[in-house]
């Protein structure tokens, strides 16, 4: 197999990334900042959560920005959503798509959700049908894949099992999560040869935490079995706020250009995803992870 | 093609990480940094440089410090060799093997080593005459052949060529260098192909540099075509002080715990590799790149 030709990056950056930051960004920086990412070509951003404030106030302001950004017919903005109250908002703010979670990990899921999987299968599948019926797509998020902080290992026939479950609910597409960073190339090519037997490389996107530096190795492995989804969040911002010690995404910048570099089409444009990632980095007030980044603040030239 | 079941990983921190640095770093610290190196369960560290101190003054006590370390009958201790004068005292010193390097690019070749790669031949089959005739092996070092800071690109038959020249003059291991940290998964495969083609893997080593990110991606591409030889570096200390923005080797903790999750045997005990990059780090009196110690320093657990 060769490896693909084209590969899209999602980016989750304005929620995975921002969700876990101590700092809230003010609402006109997030917008402005989305407006940059929408011009980047990266052409799907998860632009917030309609979560409850009380659980994530960094997004409290979910609505606002949804409201407030400048839409590229180019993109597609989607919002996480927990419940049907949250989608009830997001729908009043207009997202192009809903995104959902559930846990491989029963523990983790009654952590990060406070539900049990059981529970959260049967939101989701409401969201899913109240969500369809005004014709907005769900993508799915099925996190903790490759291991969880609480539960170690995760069965890869519960990661079958849900995988399908959240199918059947007519969610167009899963991003599987390594949210603590622990997948190893051999986890990830086992888990992505099941699920290239039972789906269409389309339907299916890896989501990698680069707690240990191996999240772009572990896209080399998925690229390698003919995934073509991923996501990425800019300047490696990120992590989950109830899994200890999960570091960031991999980040958008470092990932555009690993695949540039092998001939891998992305549509992104490099320059302006390092500049809107230095705009972020500004606002945040610290330094973020990403190689890119630590390239331009050195004055390296490679 | 299984994924190889065993990877030895040659420590070149002392030599490759350290030529880099502006801080001198004392004799006795050097000393006890590899003394504490020996003792991880690494079987090869490139220890000093027997250069003229005048181009690298960080290496000036070369024969001082393998002189001064206690040896370790499991370890072979190997120093860089720039020619038939650095061999004589590498001699004296008791090196158990000798590393000699030519450049793909006749550009950087110049600069680096200041010598035309037709010349460079010449010192090298000389020191490989001299090296043979006291009983040391000799590794080869090739570098910038995934690139060059000056000539950009370099042609695969130019690295074929070189690699046969080097095998011919008695060098039992080639080590390929990622000198500026460019190389991406496809030009690996591309290279490692051409390679395994002609030569055992015993034969093959890879050396990647971490600017980008890639390098462990570089090692997992590599491993996947049968690379079972690699060289790196504690924290992910180095770069090539003639090649602008060449950053560090890829960092030997990261490399281990990545080798360790995928279930393939190093020997090498990851909390004694995590100490002495402590050491050093305290030593440099600056923070390293490692995601090790990065976790080791925030305090994650994952």
């Amino acid at each position: 197999m060769d490896w693909p030709k084209q590969v899209t990056i999602k980016e989750v950056g304005p929620r995975d990334g921002l969700q876990n930051e101590p700092l809230f960004i003010e609402t006109e920086d997030k917008i402005a900042w989305i407006n940059q990412l929408a011009e980047t070509g990266l052409q799907h951003i998860e632009m917030t959560s309609f979560v409850n404030p009380k659980w994530i106030p960094a997004l409290a302001d979910a609505a606002s920005v949804a409201q407030g950004i400048k839409r590229n017919p180019a993109v597609t903005y989607s919002a996480l959503i927990p419940n049907l109250h949250g989608l009830d908002r997001a729908l009043s703010a207009c997202v192009d798509e809903v995104a959902v979670v559930i846990s491989a990990s029963e523990m983790h899921n009654r952590r990060n959700i406070n539900q049990s999987i059981a529970n959260s299968l049967s939101t989701v599948n409401d969201i899913c049908l109240q969500a369809a019926s005004v014709g907005k797509p769900v993508r799915g998020y099925l996190s903790t894949v490759f291991g969880c902080p609480y539960e170690g290992e995760i069965a890869l026939g519960q990661v079958l099992r849900l995988t399908e479950k959240m199918f059947e609910m007519g969610i167009y597409e899963i991003s599987f999560g390594d949210t603590i960073g622990t997948a190893s190339p051999v986890q990830v090519e086992a888990v992505v040869d099941a699920l290239m037997q039972r789906y269409p490389a389309e339907k299916l996107a890896m989501h990698f935490h680069n707690t240990h530096g191996m999240a772009l190795a572990n896209i080399v492995t998925s690229l390698r079995k003919g995934i073509t989804i991923f996501d990425a969040s800019l300047g490696g911002l990120g992590g989950c706020p109830y899994a200890l010690g999960a570091a960031g995404n991999v980040a958008t910048e470092d990932l555009g250009h690993m695949l540039n570099q092998m001939g891998i089409r992305t549509g992104i444009d490099q320059e302006r995803l390092l500049s809107a990632a230095c705009f972020i980095e500004e606002k945040l007030g610290r330094a973020l992870p990403s190689h890119a980044l630590q390239i331009v603040h050195g004055g390296h030239m490679a």
